[in-house]
Order: C-alpha cells, then structure tokens, then sequence
C-alpha cells in the first residue's frame, strides 16, 4: 500500500473503481504512465536537489531500453548548463587500505562544512558480476544517513567504456542537483584508475604503510597519476612506519618529471577511523583547486577528458560494429587459422576483412 | 658505368647502340623494365641468401608505391613457409647504454657460433624526422663487414603501427633468408617498447649501473617486460656498482608475478666493450628457447601476437577511415566546440557523429 500511494496513479479519495475494471487493464495501464516519464519536471526537480529525482535520473542514464536512453539523453542535456561547477575527486587504493572508512569519515567532514557531496563507484568487477563495491551501504552507515551526502552503487554494463559513461553522464546529473563534491571510487587493481583518472579533477591515492605495497603502486603507474597519496591507518603501532613510508614516497615523487599542471603531488597520512588527518587532505584538494584554476589548468584538463571521451566512445563503436558483423565474425576465425598455419600474415588477414562488403 | 654493368639492361659486348636510338627512350625503357620487378625469381634469390635480393624486397615492403606493395605482398606470401625459424630478440636501453657496442658485440659472437644475424630497428622518432637509429652504420663496423650479419636501418612511416608492420614483414624476409637471430633494437623512451616486446620472442632490457636509472626502468614498466636484464659497463669501477645493481634487481624481479611463461627473468652483468658477459646472455637466449618451446609457450606467445596484430591493424584502419572523412573533420571540431561551451556531452556528440552519413 505504501508503494500505491507513491505512484503517479494513486486514486483521489472518494473515487472508487468501477467494479468492470478488468485489473490486467488496470495494470498495462500503469505500466504505460509509469513508462511516460516527464522529463521536464524531472530536471525541474533535479536542479531543486531532489535526490528522489536525481536517482529516478541515473536509473534512466543506467537503462538498456532506448525509450529511456532517448529521455536521459534530453534530461542531461537540460542538465548540462548547470553542471561543472563541483569538485570531481577519484579515490583508489587496494582492498584492505580502508576506503569505505575514509570515505564516510571525508564525506561527514565536507557536509560538515556546509558541502554537498555524492560518492559514486566504478567497479571493474561489476560488468562481469554485475555486483557493485558501494552495493553494501551499510559500510558507510553514518554518511547514508547524511541529508547532504548521496551514494550511489556503481552502474553496472557489459564494458569498463559503458560503465564509464554512466558515471560520467551520472556525474553531470549530480553537479545539476548542487552536489558540490563528487567522489568516484574505484577499486585499486586493473585499468579502472585509468578510466577514474579521466574523468576527476583530482586523484587521491589511499595506501598502506609497509609490505611491498609502495612497488605495487608504481608497477602499475597509479603514483604516477597521483594528486595526493595518503597514508591510511596511521594510528597506534602503524604510525612510526606510515610517518616512514610518507618521507619515502616524498622522495620517490620527486624523482617523476614535473606534472603540466604544475603540481607537486603531496604526501600525507591519515587515520579515517580516528578522524585524524582529513581535513589537510581536504586542505590540498582546495589549494589544488584554487592553484590549478589559476593556472588555467583546471579547466583545460576537463576539456582534455571530453575530448578524450568523445574519441574514445567512437573508436569503441566503430570496433564493436565491426567486429559484431556475423560475416567479419565467420571470416576472422577462418582468417586466424590461416595466420596459425603460417599461410597468411596478420596485415594482409587485416587487409582482406577490411575489404569484405557488407 | 660500374652501375650500368649492374643493370639488366646491359648491352651484350659487340652490339653497338644504334645511332637513331633517343637517349631518353632509352632511359624511358630502362625505367620501365626497372619496375617491372621480377618476384618469383626475387623470392628464390630470397631463399638462397642471397643479400642484394632480401634488401630489394625489403625496400618494396617500405615503398609507398601501391604497385611496390602488391609486389611485397607476393613475395611476403611466398616467404612465409620459410619463415618462422628464427629466434627474435628485443633489445632496449635508454641513450647512452651502449645499445651499438653490445649488438656489434653480441652479433660478432652469433657469427662466430656460425649462425646468420639480422639486426633491424624501431625508431619512434623516425615517424617524425624520417631519420633511423641505425642509419649512422659505422657505428658496428665489425659487424657491417660481417657477412653473416645483415643491418638494416630503421623502417620510416607515418606512425609506430606502420613502422611496426612494415618491421614484422621485414623480420619474415630476413627468416626466409635464413638468418637465425633477428635483433630488433629500439630506444629505450615511449611506447616503442611495447611495440617492440609485441613482436619479440625475447626481450632483452640494458641498463647501467646506479643513478635512478632503475626507477626510471619501474615506472615505465619495462622491467615486467624484460625476460633478462643485462647491466652493462660493468667494468672497471663500473664492474663493484654493477654488481650491487645485479643483486637489486634480482631482488625486485622476484617480487614480480610469475610469467604466463613460466621463466624466471634473469639479471646479468657485461661489458660489451669488452667482450665480458656476452656469452652467457647468448647462453640465457638459447634456455628460454628450449624451456618455451618445450612448455609451448614460445608458439602460444607467437600466435597471440599475430592476433594481436590483426586486430591492432584493423582498429587502426576503421579509425583512420573514420577520422579522414571530410565531413567528420569538419563536423568532429563543430561538436568539440559544443562540448567546450557545455551544450552537449562527449556521449551524446559521439553518437551524433557515429550516425552521420557519408
């Protein structure tokens, strides 16, 4: 009954069914008003902040029905205008630095100064099980609770490029609901990082003191892109090697050549379960901010990461139409085991389907 | 007239140019026959050994020319059964490691075990200046004059991808050649590397002793690449240096993940100069050769990189096609446009781009 009386279709009282009604008609009826989202007074509600809204909206962004692709289309469009004016910070680090902690104990120190702030996620893992890391809200039991906070699970899809679009496209929706600081999290194994570098401003890396870690990160050239890396869980017996590891990892930044945004990417420790340490991280997000602003480079890197973005979805589409051919799909086997047998070369195997009609 | 005799159209002795012959007719005919490149009997001179012949037809793979092409596709066809029998190392190392003096050593030593050496290069600059690492030849002058050992500078090209096929064709000419072991050297900065380690065997990392060069090496990810790293000069007061640099390395290797091939990479000093250390990277080559090709993983990894480089050549191709369309061009910077001044997404100008009709 509580789910009637939030429907569109609610009966005003004093209005009782007529007893001819058949209730499957009742039912496609529903169905079809439920489908008829208005549009305008979605984006109405979403620049008000409604966070019934802005969640009605990236449910409609994160849809494989066309009809409700065509409607995000036009909402963010509406959007747009309004959009851009957050701070997009990616968050990674390994499971087991302590995210979730960090982000309900960052999140509850920005709504305490005032700011709105939405955590979304990227999950590699996602696409594949279709599950999401921010899927248990319960690990951030205080922030949830939060009137100016939102999280949002990760959007699940059959790539990391799909995924990616949601979340950029979710990112616009909520910077149009007032969401001041936008956190992507993202787990801190696979190309995910770079996905999540591509589309923030600025790039926290959470790491641990100690035990091999410190390689880990720079074999896969997650320092490299790094704003700030915090040393997290530097509280009791943790705290000498995090104060350590910190004078380390100072060193090691300055041996990478200067970034173009001119930023010398800081080092800091932190205890998110403590509450200690949060807000000079918070501190070095805004003198990022109001450094890179100032040097233009801000939004010279947001534009970089559209264009980026637009490149990168056309040579996804053009691949997939191409490879999703069924007579590209019949020729390539056949032109794969010609190469295996050594009577063709991979360019002149290229050559031939290139060639192939339609 | 030393070129004259070279040519076919040498005139048998006793037969006079007749007085009414045109000189440029006869120039025209020359030129004519000159192009008229005969590739069954190329081919066979190819298989013979015979160096005039594979440098003839490497020139024809590196032609411009679409008739020149046609041809170097014929004779590539027909030197692919003969292919395939080499070892094919990579060799890499930032400037001044000594890349030149460790191949003409490295290569005197092949020689002189009685095998036939082939020494190609990528040159990522070369896209650029249309220049070549290896053009400067009397930088190897034992192993120019070697004739078991062939040289030949670097392929020019418009991009790393043509670069890259043009060298993997290269390498098929230079097997049906007979040569055993194909060097391929690159510059150790960019992403040649990569190119390079995708159409190797083995690779082979050079580095020098101490001053941050291993950092530089981690970050790149060129360690995780090299199946041995060799640390060269390791000579004089060098050699102590070079030592510890050996045990470092050693150290970091093993906190790698195990290689799907299963070889532990090893770690080696030498100085090329010097001839010291040479042989017992041959003697490092030739184990990884036994232990691959026993467990399969040589023929696996030479499968996955002619697929790779299919595929690599048809996305390259779809999006070149794509992107050189005049209208695109013109249409792509009108929506980068859009995009700057935030009247549409990178998403939504994609697909607007995508659905444009030639």
């Amino acid at each position: 009954m509580a789910k009637e009386k939030k429907s569109a279709l609610k009966e005003k009282k004093g209005v009782s069914i007529s007893e001819i009604t058949n209730k499957s008609t009742i039912k496609a009826i529903k169905k079809k008003r439920r489908s008829e989202i208005n549009t305008d007074a979605l984006v109405t509600s979403i620049l008000n902040g409604d966070i019934t809204a802005l969640s009605r909206a990236i449910t409609l962004v994160e849809s494989k029905n066309p009809t409700h692709l065509e409607k995000a289309n036009t909402i963010i469009k509406a959007c747009l205008p309004h959009a851009n004016k957050s701070v997009r910070i990616g968050i990674t680090g390994v499971p087991g630095v302590g995210k979730s902690t960090f982000i309900e104990t960052f999140g509850k120190h920005i709504t305490s100064k005032g700011k709105r702030i939405a955590v979304l996620a990227i999950d590699p893992s996602s696409s594949l099980t279709k599950g999401s890391i921010l899927g248990d809200k319960t690990r951030m039991e205080d922030l949830v609770k939060d009137a100016n906070a939102y999280i949002r699970p990760s959007a699940s899809g059959d790539s990391l490029g799909g995924v990616a679009r949601k979340t950029r496209e979710t990112i616009i929706l909520c910077e149009a609901a007032g969401f001041d600081v936008i956190i992507i999290e993202t787990v801190g194994v696979g190309q995910s990082e770079t996905t999540v570098h591509s589309m923030v401003d600025f790039f926290l890396l959470l790491k641990l003191a100690g035990a091999g870690d410190e390689l880990q990160g720079i074999k896969r050239g997650i320092i490299e892109m790094a704003d700030a890396i915090a040393i997290n869980k530097a509280d009791g017996d943790n705290l000498k090697p995090a104060k350590l590891a910190k004078v380390e990892f100072n060193r090691a930044l300055h041996l990478y050549p200067e970034k173009s945004s001119s930023w010398q990417p800081k080092v800091t420790i932190c205890s998110a379960l403590n509450d200690e340490g949060i807000d000079s991280i918070w501190r070095i997000i805004l003198d990022y901010a109001e450094t890179t602003t100032k040097n233009g480079y801000f939004n010279k890197k947001r534009n970089e990461q559209n264009k980026f973005w637009l490149i990168q979805t056309i040579e996804e589409q053009l691949k997939s139409a191409f490879f999703n051919r069924p007579k590209i799909k019949k020729e390539l086997s056949k032109q794969l085991l010609l190469i295996e047998t050594n009577k063709t070369t991979p360019f002149a195997a290229a050559d031939y389907l290139m060639g192939l009609k339609t």
